[in-house]
């Protein structure tokens, strides 16, 4: 690798670059059926749609009795109770304006009858309900058939993310399975002798294999159940594993392995495979020996090996491909930045902060961090904060670009 | 039910009152282990310590030749290549002042060596490394060990939500197994004749049970999986049941059936199974008929029957009583409403808003639904904005706080 220092210095990309390409390299995994119950968070590929009116009948809305509102222009004060229905049967017919049918929330209402008056504005002796109120108006307290949307409107449209709401109208209608966007198939590779798997223990000289778990962790959290493979700094058993892996997998995100030392592989292994380089090197601190290509269809994230630039790439550069693939367009996100922050070198600089809130503006505090290897500190980090590489000093008050970590359901 | 509608009435309580009633009845549900791989989003009870100094050696932070700096001072401008270290091997010696290893990132650096020189500032030939700069520092390039964090440190405190980062630093020191809180056993009722299974076709006075699934799905999103249970408007079956469920459950939510119906046996049958009623009706829209009690250990949450209701008794006072047994301390979140609104009721409304970001600030601009009845209105909604019952004209500008729905890892 030695040899072509000087040449791959000379590619070195911007951030925008980087991302420019990674973004062109789009790819549609096709779209599956899936239950509702295990469809949270997925992409919708279909139209959920009305199956019938909504409400699909005139719905009471307050316990009480059903009239004819004639009866009040008529000035009738008492009413016999014919009879009292329940939520979900069959509506009954009022026949005559002295007449009221006893009527739960939720019942459908008779066609004969057009107004509720609630058990807090009657009194009730004898099977008769003696009116208490004359405010009353033609049509209170009914949610009237298709007044919400009609049958075969569109309820939720294709594109949609499935959340809890969307899960609630699916269900309504009685979509219980939905088609969904296929998701990548992925492979987390690790690699590199003096990492060994959490089982084991380390030598002095080893640490353990933390990457690959952290990068499970949050692809899980996008429905993404990566498989995990860890390979030793043999050239041999990389070439036959990556080149199973560029068989078997849509997308290969890579951990170490990709800096100039003698016993990183994997960039001559990739070039023997035909693997297509599109850029190594990208202008930015943590994360910079970022390499990624592609081979046919499927696409290679190969990440440095620290543990906070893996965080910083699979954020900025993985999921944003992701959801670019997936149709997703999601909001850009922006804070106040709460501090003076100094960064002289010529590189796009990612900034660990906490973020907080102040009268809905968003504040962000830098971390006091060890530099881009202490990836404790990111533990503490809710946000990356992206600084231009144009620039030295950075100001509080200024407003940049954030790229959300660490987000559990409880943030 | 009746006869009590003034008495009842009388007792409705501010939003405030209830979010204290309900917050007083904290819970603790006690711990367990949990393996790493399936603990993404629990509360940890343990600290997270270092096993070892991090970096557990002094590590080399490029790739390059390993010095003594001393060979600098001394002039020193061609280095004999005495071995080659990857990263993971023992460390090797260096005995003279010319001698260098040619060593990887992520290598354990011998003591008797100081100084990296990365091989962009070098030329290897014939096995000797010639020094092709002047700008050499002591020490540069190289990780020490410990400076990120001392053995026997607290990396990650007791009481922090485990995120992917955190699973990383417990996977670096070898934590495998993670003490966790344990998470309340839930069982979610759904009642009344009119509601039916989603497997099932409804007669036109019936409505899919689609309540009980959102409920799942959101309570998913934070690990518990509840159990689903419906009743009919059968007295005996919900007494029994309900009993059951006492027994067997920490948290009981219903939806519907707290009405003042003829058929909503709920309230009588809590009643008689010695459930403590806490308070029924809040000051609010949607969720006003929202009932709630204990009975020992146990909660009940019994959310009115509308879709939208559920979803905001959820998110308003479930949630937080959830995140207050966990000790989760969790930030509000505030925004700027982006129109003026109208709302003359003496209650708290919870206005459907849609959220975008200005300048680090968040706007929230309303959702035109169609009242509390339309729940595909809510599939568009960011969030609930807490409009104060005190106030009837809610000006652009001011700032409310936000209740966060149908959040997912792609929001």
């Amino acid at each position: 690798m030695n040899d072509n220092t000087t040449s791959i210095d000379k590619k070195i990309i911007s951030v925008e670059e980087a991302e420019k390409i990674i973004l062109s390299q789009k790819r549609d995994f096709g779209a599956e059926t899936v239950s509702f119950k295990n469809c949270l968070g997925r992409v919708l590929t279909q139209d959920i749609v009305a199956d019938r009116d909504l409400p699909p009948f005139n719905r009471v809305a307050m316990d009480g009795i059903a009239i004819k509102y004639e009866a009040i222009e008529k000035g009738v004060e008492t009413f016999g109770i014919k009879a009292t229905q329940a939520a979900g049967e069959t509506p009954i017919e009022i026949k005559t304006v002295d007449e009221c049918i006893e009527i739960m929330t939720g019942a459908a209402l008779h066609s004969t009858a057009d107004t509720i008056i609630r058990y807090e504005d009657i009194e009730i002796k004898n099977s008769k309900a003696f009116l208490q109120t004359d405010d009353i108006k033609k049509g209170q307290n009914i949610h009237w058939k298709g007044s919400d949307k009609k049958q075969g409107e569109v309820l939720v449209e294709a594109s949609s993310i499935i959340t809890p709401s969307v899960i609630n109208v699916a269900v309504s209608v009685g979509a219980k399975d939905l088609t969904v966007k296929k998701l990548p198939k992925v492979v987390v590779i690790s690699t590199g002798d003096e990492v060994i798997d959490v089982d084991k223990m380390p030598s002095p000289y080893q640490i353990r294999n933390s990457n690959a778990y952290s990068i499970e962790a949050v692809l899980k959290q996008y429905s993404i159940l990566p498989a995990l493979l860890h390979l030793a700094d043999d050239e041999k058993t990389i070439r036959e594993k990556i080149k199973q892996c560029l068989n078997d997998y849509d997308v290969l995100i890579l951990s170490g392995g990709v800096s100039m030392g003698k016993f990183d592989y994997l960039p001559k292994v990739l070039k023997e495979l035909s693997v297509n380089k599109l850029f190594y090197k990208v202008q930015q601190r943590p994360g910079k020996p970022f390499w990624f290509g592609n081979y046919g269809s499927k696409l290679i994230f190969a990440f440095p090996g620290n543990p906070v630039s893996v965080f910083l790439c699979l954020h900025r550069y993985f999921l944003p491909w992701l959801k670019n693939c997936l149709s997703i367009t999601s909001k850009n996100v922006y804070a106040v930045l709460d501090e003076n922050v100094e960064f002289k070198p010529s590189l796009t600089y990612f900034l660990q902060v906490k973020l907080q809130m102040n009268e809905g503006q968003l504040l962000a505090q830098p971390i006091k961090g060890n530099g881009s290897g202490d990836f404790s500190s990111l533990t503490g980090a809710d946000a990356f904060m992206e600084l231009p590489f144009d620039k030295a000093s950075f100001q509080k008050g200024e407003v940049y670009k954030l790229w959300m970590i660490n987000q559990t359901s409880f943030s």
